[in-house]
């Protein structure tokens, strides 16, 4: 880590991210002329269901990013309480 | 249902849900530009988790709108089994 | 409903309710041999997944007796708020 | 690890893992029995969804045996992209 300005994310990831926050909104947005137009409920809930999905998809590439750099870099310096913690508060919060 | 314009959702129901829209299209907003400034992955992953968790009050805002008109409604008219077979539709999609 | 000893759940819900017990109960007698002969955690893991899967089948299951018997009966007495209110507090449980 | 019989589990975390087996095992008996005796559903479901979480308990309870003992070990001897691979595997077990 001397001398180097590192970054938590890498480029590929954020790109991915980015992306795929672009293609969620999106849909945020059908869903919005949706309700508009007053679709019918079930139409719209099957959406958001699906925006449900591809928010998943975002975690689940953030988190891959996260184990291959922050984690990886945690452990081999120590600080493996502290990467553990972070870890077992992620996997909470994903299923309350 | 004859002579009336019926609407499936009632006016409060898409005020709201459109009001619970932008809070999420807001905090999606915020998620972007964390990932465009690097901010550490764990405190996006929250972000991510608590946008989750709006879009399902947006879903149980949703549902609570769609069981109070196009279910009574729908059991009223004798269509119980279409509006049951959508409710458990829904339910697997909420779990999967 | 007169006269007539009414049932929450159809025999063939309760019967197909039972056997997925069984099910669990087989599947959750598995997992404690594994851990008391120390499989790998992954492993142990992967098996605890597939239980909750089993126990929301289970719950699909009993849903949809629910909505065929006590769900349908409520709204044709006329107790639409109670019976919608339990299937929101359900649906909470379930997202909980 | 030279020399030493390693075990994935730590005895602790076995035994409260073997603990909240117990809990989850007394908790569906009375689910089987509520089932016979024809509970009201919402009774039974509500009960099926404690199941849920405590399953999730136990989980997060392996888990975090699994991070203390086998991810560790696992980054220190080189062995990244398995535990990573590993641990995106659960997550997205624990997300379907």
């Amino acid at each position: 880590m001397k001398g180097k300005v590192s970054r938590h994310m890498q480029s590929a990831t954020s790109k991915a991210a980015l992306k795929r926050l672009n293609y969620i909104e999106g849909h945020l947005g059908g869903i919005r002329r949706m309700i508009e137009q007053d679709t019918y409920c079930v139409e719209v809930l099957r959406q958001t269901y699906a925006v449900r999905r591809a928010i998943e998809k975002l975690e689940a590439l953030l988190l891959d990013g996260h184990l291959h750099t922050c984690v990886i870099e945690g452990v081999k310096d120590g600080r493996d309480e502290q990467v553990i913690g972070e870890l077992l508060e992620l996997y909470e919060l994903a299923n309350k």
